[in-house]
C-alpha cells in the first residue's frame, strides 16, 4: 500500500500554489487562463486526471471552467472482442474526437489489454477496478476488501488516470431500489450490493475510504464516484434510492478533497427531458460544485438501437444546465457490445451534445467554429464546409453521392434544392443585382 | 376562385358546436376528449388538417393538447429522384412513424407526383404552393399575384391538406437580413424577397390575404404560416428579421381566425439550446396559442452528415417547451436530397424527440410505453423489447449480431456485458435468493 505521507496530485499542488505543466495545457487547450485552472483545481470545481505514471498523456481539464468533455467506453467482454479490437476503437474513438477513454475489459488478457491502451494513449485513461477482479474469480461474490485495494493499487501503478468507484452505495440504501423497474443498472453497483448482502457487511470501499484516498494521492488518480444506484429508466429517475446515494457521494467529495484528492461525481443514465437540469443542480449543490460526469442520460426508453440519440439529447441538456463530462452511449447500447462503428456514431452524437452545450452555456469562443462553417456554407465554399465539419468524410460522401464532379465543390447548389430552388443562391443574386451586396433599403420602383 | 359565402373547415364546424368525425378520430387517436378537441379546434389552438377532396385521409390533431406529431419532407428536385421513390419514401416515412408528410417536388411531372401521393397518403398532405409555379417557368421570378393564387386553388382542389404559405415577409422586413452570415435561407422565403425587390412591389400573399382565406375556408386547407426569414445558423437566431416577420405572422393569425382558417405558425431552423424555449414562448404569445410547427431546431452548425441528430435535439426542447408539430430534418440536409434511408433516419430521430417532449410536458400516457419497454427489459424479454421499440428491425439486428441464436432470446444478459457483469441480471439473483423478489431490509448477518 502506498505512504500516506506522499501526495502528488494536481489538486494538492493547486493548492501550494503551483501551476503546473499539466494545468498550463489545459489551459492552452481550452483557452483559458492559467491561474483559473489552478484556482478551479485547487477548490475541487475542476479535475486533471493525469497519473504520474501516464507518460503519453496530453492532459485536459474537466469542470465548468473547461469546455465540455466527452468519454468513450470500449473494452472486450467474456462475449465477445479481442485487442486489436480495443486499439481500433480507442484509436477510432481518439480521431473522431474522444477526450477520454475508459477501458471496460471484461474478459481476456485484461492487464496486456489495458498496459497497451495506457501506453499509445495521449488521452486519460479510465477503469472501473471492480470488474478485474471479478473478472479473475470462478464467483464474482468471492472477494476480499484487499482483493479490491489491492487491484485499484494495481491499476493505479499501471498508469489509469482516473477509476469509478462504486463507494457510495451504502446497505441502508438497498431496500429503497425494491419500488423499481429496473432494479439496479449499474453493473458495478450491483456487484457492489451482491457483495454487501451476501457478506452481510457495509461497502468496503466506503469503509476504507482512506486507503482508497491513499492509492489516490500516492498516483494522482482521479476519483470518479460511481453511481451505482443511478436509474436505467425514465421510471425510476430522481427516486430515493438515487439522492440517498448522491448525498452519500457529497460526503465522499469534502472527503477526498480534505486529502487533496481530485474527485468527479457520476450521474445518471435514464431521466425524463424535464428533470435533467434539476438533476444537474441537485448535484452541484450537494457536492459542492465538483464535476458532474452524466451518463447521457437517456430521454426515453423506447428507442434501442439509437441510444446514441435519445442519450445526446439529455446530455446536451446536461451540459447546458452545469454538467462538465459527457460519457457517450453507442447505438448499441442494451443490445450488445458496440464495434467500431458503433463507437463512432456515439462519438460524434456526443461531440454534437458537448458542443451545442458549450454554445447554449455561452463557453467562450465556443460559436465561433459554427460561424466559420455558415459562413462557408453561404459562400459556397463546399471543401471548407467540409473540413469545418466534425465529420468531413461522411459530409462529403453525402454531398458527392449525387454531385461528384469537382465542378461542384464552388456550385451555388447542391441536390437538395437544385440551383433554381437553393434560397442561398437566390439571397446572393439578390446582393450582386442591387450591386451593394446588401439587400436595398428600399425595393426597386 | 371559390365563393366567399362557403365555409367548410373543421373550425367553422367546430364553432358551430360541432364534433365532426375528424375530430372524434383525432380523440380516439390521441386518447382525449371529444369536447376538448372541439373546443381547442374552435379556440385555434388545435388544428385537424383535413381537405374535404382528400378521400384516404385519416385525420390527427396538431395542437398543445394533443400528442406531438411530426412531418417528413420529401420530394424529387430538378437534379435527382423520380416518382417511384416519392412513392416509396412516403411509404417509409409512415412506416416509420411520420404524422404528415410534405411534398416538395420540385421538378417533372409535378402534378402527377403529388395525385399519385395524395390518392395513396392516409396522412395529411402538405405542399409549398410557390414551388410548382416557379418550376414551372424559365425565369423564377415572371409570376404573377394570379399565378400565385391559382396554383393555391389548383393544389387545394387536388386535395392538399395543409400548404406553407409566405405570406408574412414584408418589403420592410428584408433590410433586416444584411447583418446576418447566412441572409434568407427559407426557399419560399428567398423566391417571395427576390420577387418583392424585382418588382418593387408588396408581398401579394401578405396583400391577397383575404382570397387565401376564400380558397382555405372552400375546402378546408390549413394554413402554414411560413417563416421566410428564419434564421439558417446560430449566429442569426432570435434576430430582428425573424421576430419582425413573427408579429406580421401574429396579425395573420388572428385574420384567419376571423375568417374560421384553421392556422398553424412555423418557426425555426438554428437556434442555440438556450435559446429554444423562449422562441416557443414568444411565438404561443404573440400568435395567441397557435400551434408552433418549428424545423428542428439545429442546436449547432458543425455537423453536416449528423443534422437528424443537432435538431433532434432542438425538436425535443422545442416540443417540451411548447411546439405542437417538429419538421424532421434528415442526415443529408444541407448536403443533398434525401434518399429513403436518409429518411428512415430523420423519421426515428423525430419520433424520439417528439415521445421524449411529450413525456416531459408531461401529457398522460406517454410514458406508458417506455415503463412497458423497461419491463420487458429487466424481465429479459428479448423480443417484447424488441416489438416496443421504435424500429423492431433494427434493435434485433443489432442484437442477434452477435447472439443470433434463439436461446438468447431469454437468456439474462447480451454481448455488451456478459451473464457475469449483467446489472440486471445481478439483481435478480439477488432478488431470488432472498426467496420475496425484493432485496431485503437488513442484509445477511
Amino acid at each position: 500500500m502506498a505512504e500516506k505521507a506522499k501526495n502528488v496530485t494536481q489538486m494538492h499542488r493547486a493548492r501550494q500554489g503551483e501551476i503546473t505543466p499539466q494545468m498550463l495545457r489545459v489551459a492552452e487547450r481550452d483557452g483559458i487562463d492559467a491561474e483559473l485552472v489552478r484556482d478551479e483545481v485547487a477548490a475541487g470545481r475542476m479535475v486533471v486526471p493525469a497519473n504520474v505514471n501516464h507518460a503519453a498523456l496530453d492532459p485536459i481539464g474537466i469542470g465548468k471552467a473547461a469546455s465540455i468533455k466527452i468519454n468513450a467506453n470500449f473494452g472486450n467482454s467474456a462475449v465477445a472482442s479481442d485487442i486489436d479490437g480495443e486499439l481500433e476503437k480507442l484509436h477510432l474513438a481518439v480521431h473522431h474526437g474522444a477526450d477520454t477513454c475508459m477501458d471496460l475489459s471484461t474478459g481476456g488478457d485484461i492487464n496486456g489489454i489495458r498496459q497497451a491502451i495506457v501506453d499509445a494513449s495521449t488521452v486519460p485513461i479510465g477503469t472501473v477496478p471492480i470488474y478485474q477482479v471479478i473478472a479473475e474469480l470462478e464467483d464474482g461474490r468471492d472477494w476480499t476488501a484487499e482483493d479490491l485495494l489491492g487491484m485499484i493499487e494495481h491499476q493505479a501503478r499501471q498508469g489509469v488516470d482516473y477509476m469509478t468507484v462504486h463507494a457510495g452505495i451504502l446497505s441502508k440504501h438497498l431496500p429503497l431500489v425494491n419500488k423499481r423497474i429496473t432494479g439496479i443498472v449499474s453493473r458495478g453497483g450491483s456487484l457492489m450490493a451482491q457483495w454487501q448482502l451476501e457478506h452481510g457487511r457495509e461497502n468496503p470501499l466506503y469503509e476504507r475510504f482512506d486507503e482508497l484516498l491513499d492509492i489516490a494521492a500516492a498516483y494522482d488518480v482521479t476519483l470518479s464516484l460511481g453511481d451505482g444506484l443511478r436509474p436505467g429508466c425514465l421510471a425510476d429517475a430522481s427516486d430515493a434510492a438515487q439522492f440517498a446515494e448522491l448525498d452519500t457521494l457529497g460526503e465522499l467529495t469534502k472527503r477526498a478533497w480534505q486529502r487533496d484528492v481530485q474527485v468527479m461525481v457520476e450521474g445518471p443514465g435514464h431521466v425524463p427531458f424535464d428533470q435533467i437540469a434539476m438533476n444537474v443542480e441537485r448535484q452541484q449543490e450537494v457536492c459542492d460544485g465538483a464535476p458532474f460526469y452524466v451518463l447521457g442520460p437517456l430521454v426515453t426508453d423506447i428507442a434501442p438501437g439509437y441510444d446514441h440519440i435519445t442519450s445526446a439529447i439529455g446530455a446536451t441538456a446536461a451540459g447546458a444546465a452545469g454538467a462538465s463530462y459527457l460519457c457517450y452511449v453507442t447505438p448499441r447500447e442494451h443490445l450488445g457490445l458496440p464495434n467500431a462503428e458503433d463507437v463512432k456514431q456515439g462519438v460524434i452524437a456526443y461531440k454534437i451534445a458537448a458542443h451545442a452545450a458549450d454554445v447554449a452555456r455561452g463557453f467562450p469562443g465556443a460559436r465561433e467554429r459554427d460561424d466559420a462553417l455558415s459562413r462557408a456554407r453561404f459562400g459556397f465554399d463546399w471543401n471548407e464546409q467540409f473540413a469545418l465539419s466534425l465529420d468531413p468524410e461522411t459530409a462529403k460522401e453525402m454531398h458527392d453521392e449525387t454531385l461528384p464532379d469537382g465542378y461542384f465543390k464552388t456550385a451555388e447548389f447542391c441536390s437538395m434544392c437544385g440551383p433554381k430552388f437553393c434560397s442561398m443562391h437566390v439571397t446572393r443574386e439578390i446582393q450582386r443585382n442591387t450591386g451593394l451586396g446588401e439587400i436595398p433599403l428600399e425595393a426597386k420602383q
